[in-house]
């Protein structure tokens, strides 16, 4: 079998997702598997924004944003996340050709997750804890139910939101959900492509992209991310940490955009050289000085 | 295996999914195979007026009524139906328990459907053509999908828009392609829930529901219906002359409603005596006179 790509593509002003689709068709027609997992956080706000309910931002005390989300901010997210985009993104694949079927994480129990209990929120300055909201992040992911997809020939459409054991439907971070769908899938390559080139050293400078981030230490890479940056590093540390062999940070923009991640254009994280057991309890040993 | 059961509830104003939710997860705990179908004609016509762009209706010069659909209609459409209705019962149904999943006619191709070369319709008196219509007809169900599912313990709950063969989302009436699902899944019974007790002899009267259709005769039905119950009946004929047992067009509120519906509240059409090859084929001389 081919090793599975697990591909994310964000939803940020200007992405345009018609030669993604068209880029996703030609590598399913040569026989790679793909999953494909999408945002939808510019429609989102859009939508919102035109039915009175405008989006508000929820920022940590360690810098981390997202998006506040009662329950009409998630019926809205619904609607944009699993019926427009998904089903445009589904639409697309047909048309090229594609037997792509569409999924929520709330599908099958796919994206199972923890609600968050109570956020730690900055709101002018003072910290405060919010209790009501419907977000959470994925804990387990059905990949049984994606390989028996993937198996019969078809490409999976994966898109927020995810959902509790009992059954609450809550917004997760589409780069960390990808992030464990590659991880349990045993994906060889993970994609995290928007509407940013990649990590930059200096948020300013277009041209300070971090391209090798072994090389410059994961820890540097973390203290240059910045806003939604910081989820994307996240999920790229816990694919790697899981069982993912590569993760690129890249443009969804311009042409060929997956082929130029594939080949490494972007902010590149790699798996360590594999470590035995025996290696490994060496090399602990050594750390440890006994 | 148990019997299956498909069961279509329609989005007209003031169906409550809840306690239809309730009843399914009743259904599927005791061991019942069930398939869901949804419309969500009324949000999507709220919505509509709310994002500035109001339904229009197209009526057929036989009186029969449809959505007129261009694609600013069946994106709305599509985030109505797909994203918050659909993800709306599969989260209920979840919190009750039921490994439900949701999927439009469009993922994995599930509903492939004919669209419509052009439209015969009255406006202002007059029978015009439309031919940008994107609306269509269901001709093929992937039933190896929806079997995949059953067996695995989960619950489809299924929705519009369908997909013609080269990748196109067309809008299709719900109960006839709840119909033709039934059919291809040689389900046992089709239920057509709506905000109506079933077919009124006097459209005026609510007390002269037709309770047996087979008695009444299928022609007075398709006579006595009006509206959006013309295709009701449609659905109904169209699966009992495919392998349906019983099809029961009733009742989607108050307590109880599935189960009324299956004790045979509402207009009742059955499948007449299982025929033998042998005769059918006397049969069939009899009536050709030979």
């Amino acid at each position: 079998m081919q090793p599975i790509t697990v591909i994310k593509i964000g939803g940020g002003e200007g992405i345009d997702l018609q030669p993604i689709c068209e880029e996703v068709a030609q590598l399913v027609r040569a026989g790679q598997r793909i999953v494909l997992v999408h945002g939808g956080s510019h429609e989102t706000n859009t939508l919102s924004e035109r039915l009175g309910h405008p989006p508000r931002t929820i920022v940590s005390p360690s810098g981390h944003t997202s998006r506040r989300t009662d329950r009409q901010t998630l019926d809205t997210f619904t609607m944009v996340y699993c019926g427009r985009i998904n089903k445009r993104i589904v639409e697309d694949l047909r048309v090229h050709g594609v037997d792509a079927i569409g999924l929520s994480g709330i599908d099958g129990g796919l994206w199972t997750g923890e609600r968050k209990k109570a956020i730690r929120a900055i709101e002018d300055g003072r910290t405060v804890l919010i209790r009501d909201d419907l977000s959470g992040k994925v804990v387990a992911v059905d990949a049984t139910l994606l390989t028996m997809l993937l198996e019969s020939g078809r490409t999976p459409v994966l898109t927020p939101p995810a959902v509790t054991a009992d059954g609450v439907a809550i917004n997760v971070d589409a780069d960390r959900a990808a992030a464990i769908t590659a991880s349990k899938l045993e994906a060889e390559t993970l994609l995290l492509l928007s509407n940013v080139p990649g990590v930059l050293a200096d948020p300013n400078d277009p041209d300070s992209l971090i391209a090798d981030a072994n090389s410059a230490g994961f820890d540097t890479v973390r203290a240059a991310a910045m806003g939604r940056m910081k989820n994307k590093v996240l999920a790229a540390e816990e694919a790697i940490a899981g069982s993912v062999r590569r993760v690129v940070i890249g443009s969804a923009n311009g042409d060929n955009a997956i082929g130029r991640a594939l080949t490494g254009r972007g902010t590149v994280f790699a798996a360590q050289q594999i470590v035995t057991t025996t290696e490994h309890a060496t090399a602990r040993a050594i750390v440890e000085g006994s």
